[in-house]
């Protein structure tokens, strides 16, 4: 089905408004969390209720591997499977597989399975099967995404194949949806925006995409290492061509400095690693920036994780508990700061969507800067 | 402060009771999770809270080398540290020193450290400042705990080693505790009746230790490896020397045959790192016994992990999920199995005082028999 988006307020370009699916409602700007292998970090379906989130997104590299998007299927997708009543979004894999320097073509990727090294071909038809296999109410077209710098003819090629996949992923998306929708399975699928950081090339990637059509669009091969102005400049020239009423969607991006620039362009919708993957080494987000909590100086430090933010249940535990936590590996201490960071993430896009209402996200945006580009903050 | 029982009810020689301490009410039999490094497996204080885990165990071995005896003590005590306004029952870290082959005088145990190889030294005197410090509400003489089977001799030497330590433990205890009281700290003491599967010596170990006077009374040195029938005859005359309106504690048996057996013979408190051991290895207890997720035919099981409990909010994840997590090595996977065990042995331990409270407990002793003792069951 087709996403739409009603805008409830705008502040400059930023705006706050509601996706509708058949599953529910989604607030906007949304935070997705990663449930790489089907629970995201340390936290089941339970957690996630509990946090207040809306949306999980799947990895579907690692799911069509194990234990299987059959198997998956079979057990009512992922919902099913995770007893998991929220919103789930799938990726294609191309990002995963690509890191695995497989055989591609214009067919597909040909790669080996980590876990036991058996060959695998995906092609554009193929992650759209699979996703819709998962049980995503929302997956993604299978694309090409270069590592940045990439050279102009790399950037290129990338958004040629692209297009020309994302063309062969929507046509086998269409020709499934009957037989979803007779299931109860309305999905939707986006298509994503490539070219680096050539703005000329993510105008035309942009409008080669929106030829084919899509329910909404994604803006992929970006925050990949490039700085912050070029990220900026090639965000907004794709967002200017993209459909005001269809949500968008900057993949992999989590970084308090991306959020608060890529909400303040009128992007959607976010999903990053960084918050569970700093929480698995012990790293917290605070309003101050981040904290390394194995750090020696807070191993007598009875002050919470965050003096300004206690939304998540954690904020009862002190620093001292969890640097002794990690210290001696207990996973309990990497749970708790996958489980506050989550949360802190989640917080702060909230605080954007009200700062947008309230029509004060200019200030709000300065704030976040001010924090978070300060040297020595990370 | 020496603790008392006060019996509700009794069902033969079982008996449901409440213990009242400085802290609040404990309601009896009750079942200890191990919190080895200031956290149950992977749970905190709150998942403990949510659990209703009325008392943890806290291993002093482990804190006082990490993160340090004085280290908690400055943060509050264990219950400081963990936010935890639960009892807590420390043990006098003897049960993991004797593993580490100390060299054992009368003075008492000269060990390395695990962590660093530090050399430590630890007395009767030494465990109790130490279980002080960690704020223990019941805390735990150091003993000497041989493996069974041992020679009579070793056994014997066991007994008497104990009671000259159990006596320099209480004094250092006692010249102490006025200072603690002033604190608003009224810990309890417990002594530890040894002598093995002998029940003459069992008999003397109790009348020797009662001698000396404790807050409570433990039975060490049971359920290390002797038979089911050796164990309950030995239990059985130690319990006859223990008086009737003083808590009873059974350390380190947490399997559902021991529980019920101990708990029939009129065991108030048990202990045992099984739920969160088996939780960590992916095994769970259910009402037809133990039962491995890893195995392939979980792969596909769509049913909840024991289809008669579901108090513990993990009824809702199915065998195929946990299982899937366990293969791909996702700690959520364990996580969720070391809440379902420990919510399944509170429950048993629960539905064992119900049944004492309603005079039905030897029909449920029977019931637990049948199922764990049949052949294969484990």
């Amino acid at each position: 089905m087709k996403l739409h988006i009603d805008v409830e307020a705008t502040d400059g370009a930023a705006r706050a408004g509601t996706v509708n699916t058949q599953r529910g409602t989604i607030s906007t700007p949304v935070f997705m969390p990663v449930g790489t292998k089907a629970a995201v970090g340390t936290l089941a379906a339970h957690d996630l209720e509990r946090l207040g989130i809306q949306i999980m997104l799947g990895n579907t590299y690692h799911l069509m591997l194990r234990p299987g998007a059959d198997l998956i299927d079979r057990l009512g997708g992922l919902h099913g499977f995770m007893d998991w009543g929220g919103h789930v979004l799938t990726d294609s894999g191309g990002y995963q597989i690509f890191s695995l320097e497989p055989k591609v073509d214009d067919e597909g990727a040909r790669f080996k399975s980590t876990y036991d090294g058996t060959t695998y071909h995906l092609t554009p038809e193929g992650a759209a099967t699979v996703q819709a296999q998962l049980g995503a109410d929302i997956s993604m077209v299978l694309d090409v995404c270069p590592s940045l710098p990439s050279p102009p003819e790399v950037l290129r090629a990338a958004v040629d194949r692209t297009v020309r996949w994302a063309a062969r992923g929507r046509a086998a998306f269409l020709a499934e949806q009957p037989q979803r929708i007779e299931q109860g399975r309305d999905q939707a699928q986006f298509g994503i925006v490539q070219g680096g950081t050539d703005s000329a090339l993510r105008v035309e990637s942009a409008r080669r995409t929106l030829e084919i059509g899509f329910d909404g669009y994604a803006v992929g091969g970006l925050s990949v290492g490039e700085g912050r102005e070029q990220m900026v400049e090639a965000l907004a020239s794709t967002l200017d061509e993209l459909p005001a009423d269809q949500p968008r969607y900057f993949m992999g991006l989590g970084d308090p400095v991306g959020l608060v620039e890529a909400v303040g362009l009128g992007v959607d919708m976010f999903d990053c690693v960084l918050p569970t993957r700093l929480g698995r080494h012990g790293t917290i987000l605070t309003s101050a920036g981040r904290l390394n909590l194995r750090n020696a100086k807070h191993a007598d430090d009875d002050g919470p994780l965050d003096p300004d933010f206690d939304g998540d249940g954690t904020g009862r535990y002190s620093r001292a508990y969890l640097r002794h936590l990690l210290m001696v590996n207990e996973p309990t201490g990497r749970r708790l700061c996958t489980l506050h960071n989550v949360a802190w993430t989640l917080d702060l896009v909230a605080r954007m969507r009200a700062a947008i209402v309230d029509g004060r996200f200019a200030a709000m945006r300065r704030e976040v800067l001010d924090v978070w580009t300060r040297p020595g903050v990370i």
